[in-house]
Formats: structure tokens, C-alpha cells, sequence
């Protein structure tokens, strides 16, 4: 059985549970995670001694978000290595757990060479171990600078875009402290504007058919204390008619080497409707979002997830809500087909910057957007452990 | 107590169940409902035997869309009359029940007209009666009527925009026979094309916050043998961006004198994308829903409805399904606002058509909108009983 137990940490007043971390338990090392399936109803951890059950906590959707996935895999290879499991076979099991999460396999990728380079260089089982745990903790910390170089370049790109300040920000799905070792993407730069005074509103959109925006950015958004206002995603057009929206922040999944960005389902239609009423369209991502090898957006293969996700309502693992154990209710009727794609793909022409921690993309164009990727991996080659050397 | 009880019709069989029926029972004449917030999971009919009776059903939005609320008034007042109870009572009652319902206080105008009338020309109270119910059944074969013209309107316009036949539609919100006394408005032009073996593929927005699309439509278009796809709503700039939408249709709650048109929310981010992607963008509605007292889409009052509808997932009188009596399940993190209007206005310069039942208004402009609401009221006040003359 997978070695998983759970820890309440209801109550536990204003301070933020990190969404994941590496504890060294007296019985045993363990990779900690908040369970998002369970948010906002509950703030549960989930303790993973363990691969088998960080596997079963990525499968299940308890731990998710681009980032956030390759700082899991590679502490789940350290894991392994430092209980004296197959390093190997735990790689393997972690970097398919989810096959279209392609930071998962870079964070599992990361540690596995690091724990070979030293087992190779003669160190012994121990020192291979410390240094997947090292490098683990390198990906780890190169998330969180990450996160606040984005945070920091956004915020400035606010400032030049809007001057005066009093932003009212719309976003889509949740790109925060859930889904990094830091504060996140798009909504990391939401949370400067409001520590610095210059957030109105933010805008959520409740991002169907999971809900992460109504779930997920909401409960950020209010643990932060942010004047915030939840809507359903058909509403936000009302809400550019209206003037009330001066820039959307979303976040990516995957940016082709044409700048066409994939994200969570129903960011296009916002940046359509940005265009349409002149308000910017801003895309939050570090460089390992994007993805060169893929040349142009028509290029990214858009994942079709289940079609229940939309014909029936679910809440995973929501307790005494009347929904247990992820038992749908129906909504249309039986048989009814449903197209639900993950994500869509929003060509660069459409996009107004794209933030990186290595700098803004601005006019996005496949020559700039190169030029920010080979600056941030010239300073992560020189840095020799991944961090930026400034 | 109201005078409402069930009959439920599980099981019917292929047959479709009438959304509303004037019933002469032994023991009393009745208004019959199909009740609407258990679809689609049930087919259960109210039998409404006083008006208390169909208030109730019109507050619990067991009946609902604008042409058949018109025809649920007029239809209450007859069973006011014809039971002997106080008819001014009654029509105050109803004309009430749903404030922002334009149709409603129309049907029950109609009908206290003619009661008014008859009474006062020293006809008796039976005399008296049986007008009101004479022009409640007027009101209900006008909106059988108009349906079935614009279905065959808009089904002349759907071949001139789109020769070859084979669309994809896709369409917001209910608009077919639950909203009407015929088949609709955008519905049955869909209905129509199916029928020529046109369809191809009719995309049903879930229509998010109360599902109207997923629930209603779907439910509407299996019985129909369509060929159906329900989505989120914000997938639907993906099948723009994939070439797969040949033309939007919807329904509309209200039309401004100079096009602009009020329809669920969620209809303006399509019209928006519909224009991106250079497809008609077509609105289905009868000239009862012109209202040429409002001069412009600016003026239009929007209804804001209640954040729960966001914040909580319910589904009234679903019955073991987890939710039982209209209790939320909450989405949102407690205390979260939410930003719900009932609809959004679409400027007619996004508007390709208005398709009426005395014509298709294209270019949607102030004269032309204006001509078309002549000719059918020139029409309707020399057919007498509101019926059309041709």
C-alpha cells in the first residue's frame, strides 16, 4: 500500500500552508503536500513517505500546477533514493504519473542525473542520495526566484501599461501559491499590485468545468486578504463592455517558439475579447514554459479530457457536502456527449507580453521570445546548479 | 395551501410532453406544466388548478422563458375567471410573480383586456370567463405561430448564408419548445435544419450559472434525435479557432429600438467571437420581444442575480442526487462575492440578423428593426384577436 496518511491543519489561523515540502520526519523523510482536491473546504496535508503515494497524490489531482509538478517529481526521486528504493524504477513511475505534464519530467529528470553523476563519480548510495535531495531542493528554490522575478517584472509592466494605478485585474484558472514553490505566475503579479496598493479588484473566473478559479484562486485570493469577486466565465464579457477590466494576467501551460501560448480552457476567448476592447492580455510563465522545439502554436496537441467532467458535477473527496468519493451528479442527459479540451491556444498576435523571470516579451515575437530563453539558460548553465547567477 | 399537484409522466415514451396545456379535468380546469427545474432527470408534470398554484410554479422557475411566461399569464387569468375567483386579484398576482418578466405582465394584459371587456359589454360572468380564455388560447396559437415562422425563416437565412447545407450551430441557453408554445425561437430553427437534414452538429453551450444549455437544450435535442455536443462555456472559442462553427443562434430577452440585443449572459463573448471569426452571429426572437420604448442597448436594466448561483452548485428538486431542496453545495470559499447578471447586450453593428417572425431584419438597423414591428402589428391589430391576418 502506498505509504500516504493525512494530517488536519484546519484552523491554522492566517498563516499559508505551503502547498509542498520536504520534511525529515523522525521515522522517516517525507514529501508534505496540501491536498487541492480538498480546498476550500478543508486545508488537509497529505504526508508521502514514499513514491507509490506521490504518485497516487499526482494521479488524484491532490498536488497539480506546471510548476508545482516538477518540484514533486523531483523530490519524489529524492525520496527514493534516501529510503534506499530503486531510483530508477521510482523515476519511471513519478515521470509517467501524468504523461502530459512535461515539467513533471524535468523535475524527475534534474534529480536523476544528479543522482548519477554522483553514483557514477564513486560517492556511495548516501552522497548519491544527497545529491538528488540537493538538486531537489535546487529546482525547488529556482521556482520560488522564479516566481518573484516574475512577480517583480509584472508589476512594472503594470505600472508602464496603466498608469495611476487601481488596477482591476481579470484572471482564469489558478496560477498562485498552489501551483509553485513560490507565489506563483500570473496571480503572483496579481498579489504584488495589492501588497504595493495597486490592485482594485481582481476579476476570477470560476474556470469550468473544474472550478480552479472559484476553488482554488478564490481561496488564495481571500487568505491574502484581496478585494476579490468570483464569476461565471460567460460573464466576463459584460464585464469589458463595462470598462471594468483593465488588464488580464493569465498563466501557461505550454509557449510555442512562435509565441502562441496553450492555457487552461477559455483563456482564449479573453484574449479575443481583450483585443476587441483594447485592454492588455498578459501572459505570466518562467522560460521553462516554453517549449522551442514546438515551432508554431497549430503545433501544440491540445489533451481531450473526460467528457463527465462537463455532463456531471463532482467535487473529489469533498466531505459531507453530499458528494463522496467523486460520485458525479448528473446534469445533461444520460448519453449526452461532451467536448471538454484542456486547454486552447491563443496566437501570439493576441497576446499584448509575456512576463518571464528573465524578462518581458513585448512585442511577442519568436526572435524576442528566444532571446529571453537563451539569456535565462546562459545564466542557469553559468550558475551550475540551475540557480540565476545574478 | 396551492392548489398544485404532481403526475408524473417518467416513462412517456418517445412522445414529447406539451411545456404547457389548458386542461378541462372533471373536477376542475387546470394549467398543466411540464415541470422544468427536475429536468432533465425527470419528466413531471404540475397540474396548477388555482392561481396561487401558478404563481408558485412561476416563482420556482418550474415554468420559464419569456414567450411561454406570457402564455402561463393569460392562462391564469382564465383560471381565475372560470373558477369564479377575483379576477383582478389574480391577474395582480401573476403580473408580479417575476418582476423583470416582460411577457408575463403582456399575457395577463391580454387577458384581463378581454375578461374587462366582455364583462363590461353586460355579457354575465360566464361570458366574461370563457373571453379570457379565448384570448389566453390566442395568445397561445400566436406563439405557435410565430415559432413555426421563424423556424422557417431563419431556416431560408441559414441556406442563403451557408449554402451546401451540413452547419454546425452552436447555440446559448434554452430557447426550443420549454420556452414557448411551439418549438422556440433559436431552437426550432436548429430543429428545422435537422429535420431538412441540414444539422450537422449542434454545439450547446452549458450555459453556467444555471445550466440552461447542459440541462434544457440537451434535453431538447436527444429527445429531437439531434446530433449534439454539450460544452463549457469557454470552449467555445476553441471550436471558433478550429474552424468548426458555422453560425451562432440564440435566443434574446429583450431587443433595444436600435438592435441592440439583452440575452442570457454569456451571448456577448460569442457574438464578440463570432465576429473574430467572420460567422453569423443570428438572433431568433418574436417582435413581442422589440421593445422599441427603450431606445438603445446602453439602457437597458440589467438583472443582477444572486452570488450563490456562482458560488454554490445546486440543482432545485433534484431528487437522490445528493441535493436535496435547492441546498448548495458550496464551490467558492465561504463569504467570496460573485458577479452574476442574468444577461449581457450585444450591439447590433455584431448582430449578422434578427430573424422574426415577419421577416429577417439584416443589417440590424433602428428603420429596418422598426418596419418589421409595424408590419406585424399592423397585422396582429387587423387580424383582431391577435392572430396574424396572412
Amino acid at each position: 500500500m502506498a505509504d500516504q496518511y493525512e494530517v488536519s491543519e484546519t484552523g491554522a489561523g492566517t498563516l499559508a500552508i505551503p502547498s509542498l515540502r520536504w520534511e525529515e520526519f523522525p521515522e522517516s523523510p517525507a514529501v508534505v503536500l496540501l491536498d487541492q482536491t480538498r480546498l476550500p473546504a478543508e486545508e488537509v496535508e497529505l504526508v508521502c513517505t514514499d513514491v507509490p503515494a506521490l504518485v497516487q497524490a499526482i494521479q488524484t489531482l491532490a498536488v497539480r500546477g506546471a510548476p508545482l509538478l516538477g518540484i514533486a517529481g523531483a523530490y519524489g526521486v529524492a525520496l527514493a533514493a534516501v529510503r534506499g528504493f530503486d531510483v530508477e524504477e521510482a523515476a519511471q513511475a513519478l515521470a509517467s504519473a501524468r504523461p502530459t505534464a512535461v515539467n513533471l519530467g524535468y523535475g524527475v529528470r534534474r534529480a536523476v542525473t544528479a543522482y548519477r553523476r554522483a553514483a557514477a563519480g564513486g560517492d556511495g548510495a548516501e552522497a548519491a542520495a544527497a545529491a538528488a535531495l540537493a538538486e531537489a531542493r535546487a529546482v525547488h528554490a529556482e521556482d520560488v526566484e522564479a516566481s518573484a522575478r516574475m512577480a517583480q517584472h509584472g508589476l512594472d509592466l503594470l505600472g508602464e501599461l496603466l498608469p495611476g494605478g487601481g488596477h482591476r485585474i481579470l484572471t482564469h484558472c489558478n496560477t498562485g501559491a498552489l501551483v509553485s514553490g513560490g507565489e506563483g505566475t500570473a496571480l503572483a503579479v496579481a498579489l504584488a499590485a495589492h501588497r504595493a496598493g495597486e490592485l482594485r479588484r481582481l476579476w476570477v473566473d470560476e474556470t469550468r468545468p473544474l472550478l480552479q478559479g472559484a476553488r482554488l484562486t478564490a481561496y488564495e485570493a481571500a487568505r491574502a486578504g484581496m478585494a476579490y469577486t468570483v464569476l461565471a466565465d460567460g460573464a466576463a464579457g459584460s464585464l469589458f463592455a463595462a470598462g471594468e477590466v483593465d488588464a488580464v494576467l493569465i498563466g501557461a501551460d505550454r509557449i510555442a517558439a512562435d509565441g502562441a501560448v496553450a492555457n487552461k480552457i477559455g483563456s482564449y476567448p479573453l484574449a479575443v475579447l481583450a483585443r476587441h476592447h483594447r485592454v492588455p492580455f498578459v501572459v505570466v510563465a518562467p522560460t521553462s514554459t516554453v517549449d522551442l522545439e514546438t515551432k508554431e502554436g497549430a503545433a501544440i496537441e491540445v489533451e481531450q479530457r473526460p467528457g463527465k467532467e462537463v455532463t456531471e458535477f463532482s467535487l473529489p473527496h469533498i466531505q459531507g457536502g453530499g458528494v463522496v468519493g467523486g460520485t458525479g451528479i448528473p446534469v445533461a442527459p444520460l448519453g449526452a456527449l461532451a467536448y471538454n479540451p484542456a486547454f486552447d491556444v491563443t496566437p501570439a498576435e493576441l497576446v499584448t507580453a509575456i512576463v518571464t523571470e528573465a524578462g518581458v516579451v513585448s512585442p511577442v515575437t519568436r526572435e524576442r521570445l528566444a532571446d529571453v530563453c537563451s539569456v535565462s539558460r546562459w545564466r542557469k548553465s553559468r550558475s551550475g546548479n540551475g540557480m540565476m547567477a545574478e
